[in-house]
């Protein structure tokens, strides 16, 4: 293959989702989902790839400055290139001598690294003609580990290992892989939580989510102990021996986590998730010790592959919840993977926000085929929000996401969504005294196109 | 006091450094050290808050972009009513629901905070026409404490405990007090041993830095071992008994560091710095087991208080090398200072780069006189550049820092300065192809005044 990619355009796109409190968790109490979304142009006209990370607004722009400083490297270089030694191109990325300092491999910088990458990843499967699972599950075991950078890693895992890994996740792809195409990956939904809503709606939601097959339920606690028991007792009545895991994204100190998660133990949750701040390794493995047989969960805003080493070594988490639009990308969600593999933890990755059940469910299927070679215990969270804005949305049958098939990695928005949800300029945020519910999902054959960078 | 903070100015500054190799290391090897710096335009014409975030060049419009998107919080508050209750300020600064997403508290937007709180210091600094340093001194430890926000530190400080190191501190202070007014506080020299310096650059160097009675010096290593035999031979040879000092800058694995700090132990390091990544705690505990009795020194990259307690409780370290623009500000730096208090650990901050010696001096000042209130294992690093940019130097005689006098913070560069190194309309970047012998703190009369965001 001889494509290169020649330029890029990134934009700032964001959905007025605060206007129905969507989103809302302990900490994070009005979110504009939004995505600081990158498309590589290359020497085919009709080939691009597209790529986003996710934030809740304020501070997109920040995203889309930083993917500016680091989608110029991208310039020229051909795609057999980038492709024959990923963990190198990875490295040159992450590693730039100077945007480094501004990390390193964390907060804004990492979280646009995930943008480019992902866009290369695009760009690559569209061009092999596969979705981005397929493409990675094709390759050899020398193939894949070539794609990461295992540097600070080799304490824990070295490319030999890794090696082992895959082949023994391929050699028992035969018995697994079949039911897996045919009836979908694992799910659990977070639609019916949030801390906004009241008691009724999450009634009728969780009513829903019981009659649409969803084994596992997720909401969010954290604010206040006497609402969180009533939220618990409503869902646990509602979906019966359906498994409901707790969320207190990040509120808590480490002694207030364990008494607050004791105090909801007599609605078995089957996970608590972010009971402390994300940074807090020796946090989360004081909390576990604490309140086992509940599990600890968390990873959403772990930054890079080492703190999930840690977290792993520290036997802080029985489940990792990496997002791979936090991770710095495909690459470094392959390494988090193996190193959960390696400690034999499952990973059930976070996701929702602005596509990340898009990226996600390759990554999933990637995990089953290629890595862990299993689904016991795992399970890709579902939002149910803005899937409708993206060219090739997930499928939900019976609380499974279904094998994507188009090629590429989902990571496309419609044009219109696209045009209609650039910020400020874009439809939705020039009319936005209107309701939600007419704004979301909706269309315009109005609105400006508009980038806030291009070569 | 009712001054009120009516607008900001953030300016993208940088220093041609890397025509240099002044700064050169294992990890940065051609930095353009440089500021995001921010402006606070008080109610009063006559006083502005100075702060700033360091960078070593690409990515420092992205900071510029964070400050602009923290800054406009703080439009039309009270500078009694931030003060009245800055651990609270603190928060919701660092709090912000959506900018949060993108760290949290770390990257980017932390950076950014650092600059913005760092202000906000100058500007209460020079309204109460004191030194930083003795604004805080002259703080009850009640006062002192409620500067703090202890979130997700509890578990190993709370605020009463803090409060009774204070009051340690501040019973300690007249026996300290004299000497360090005085002589000033103790520090150690990194202007020698950049990895880009050839080897008779060295041998002048530390002979200089003898000769200015620097009673320890820093070199870097981590590119080849056998190049820091030979360096560590030169500089051993060279400064007989004093403190030799080794800094890898993040390069090395787990393993690898332990064999490559074992390797230089003839040389008889007091400590080694930066060994692995700066993320990986429990991996410095690891070296730190192996290389005993050299030191471990981290916490340049650290990127919050959360960090350093771990490194703390996980006996990781024995050296606490914040920066204080790396951590949010202040306000987050006396919470680190308190934790390495508590468990009885040294803090020798990280300095150098532009103004992180003007700025840490301060806080120096504050740990010996109402924290730790020792002055034994503390050293303040010093680098010898950029200092003839800011309008309150610091001062070194005997190889200490003399205590600063100026009210305020000594953040504010020359308006020359300012106007010379906006990035990229400022006189030395215009005419770059001057050598930097030239350029490096010359002044000149042309230049325009530029801003790149204004409220």
């Amino acid at each position: 293959m001889t494509l290169t990619i020649e330029s890029f355009e990134v934009f700032d796109i964001r959905f007025p989702t605060s206007r129905g409190l969507a989103g809302s968790d302990a900490m994070n109490p009005d979110p504009d989902y939004s995505a600081a979304y990158v498309v590589l142009r290359s020497s085919r006209p009709d080939l691009d790839g597209h790529g986003f990370t996710f934030t809740i607004g304020k501070g997109n722009d920040i995203c889309v400055a930083a993917i500016g400083a680091i989608a110029p490297m991208l310039k020229g270089r051909s795609l057999a290139d980038i492709c024959s030694d990923m963990g190198a191109f990875w490295r040159s990325l992450a590693g730039d001598s100077q945007l480094r300092w501004l990390g390193p491999e964390k907060g804004v910088v990492h979280l646009a690294l995930a943008a480019v990458v992902n866009a290369v990843w695009d760009l690559w499967a569209k061009h092999e003609g596969k979705p981005v699972w397929r493409l990675i599950a094709d390759l050899s075991p020398d193939q894949l580990v070539r794609l990461i950078d295992f540097r600070h890693i080799t304490d824990a895992l070295d490319p030999s290992e890794a090696r082992d890994i895959v082949e023994a996740a391929q050699s028992r792809r035969a018995t697994l892989a079949p039911a897996l195409e045919q009836d979908g990956y694992p799910a659990y939904t977070t639609s019916a939580g949030w801390l906004g809503y009241p008691d009724d709606k999450i009634r009728r939601l969780c009513a829903e989510a019981v009659r649409d097959g969803w084994p596992a339920l997720k909401i969010k606690v954290g604010r206040d102990l006497q609402d969180d028991v009533r939220r618990c007792r409503i869902v646990r009545e509602a979906i019966g021996e359906r498994l409901l895991m707790i969320d207190a994204n990040q509120v808590w100190e480490v002694p207030e986590a364990i008494d607050h998660v004791l105090a909801l133990a007599a609605f078995d949750p089957y996970w608590i998730e972010e009971p402390v701040s994300p940074d807090d390794i020796l946090g989360h493995a004081t909390v576990r010790r604490a309140v086992a047989p509940i599990r600890v969960a968390t990873g959403e805003h772990a930054h890079n592959r080492v703190m999930f080493k840690q977290l792993l070594q520290a036997e802080a988490v029985d489940v990792v919840q990496f997002d791979c639009c936090r991770l710095g990308g495909v690459n470094e969600a392959l390494a988090v993977f193996l190193l959960a593999a390696k400690f034999r933890k499952p990973v059930c990755q976070h996701a929702g926000g602005v596509g990340l059940c898009e990226v996600g469910q390759h990554l999933a299927f990637v995990d089953a085929l290629s890595i862990s070679g299993a689904l016991e215990g795992r399970m890709l969270e579902h939002a149910g929000h803005l899937h409708e804005h993206f060219r090739d949305p997930i499928r939900i049958k019976g609380g499974r996401y279904l094998a994507p098939e188009a090629p590429g990695f989902s990571t496309q928005l419609k044009a219109d969504s696209l045009r209609d949800h650039i910020f400020p300029e874009g439809r939705v945020w020039r009319d936005d005294h209107r309701p939600a519910t007419v704004t979301l999902g909706a269309r315009a054959d109005s609105g400006r196109r508009s980038s806030a960078a291009q070569l």
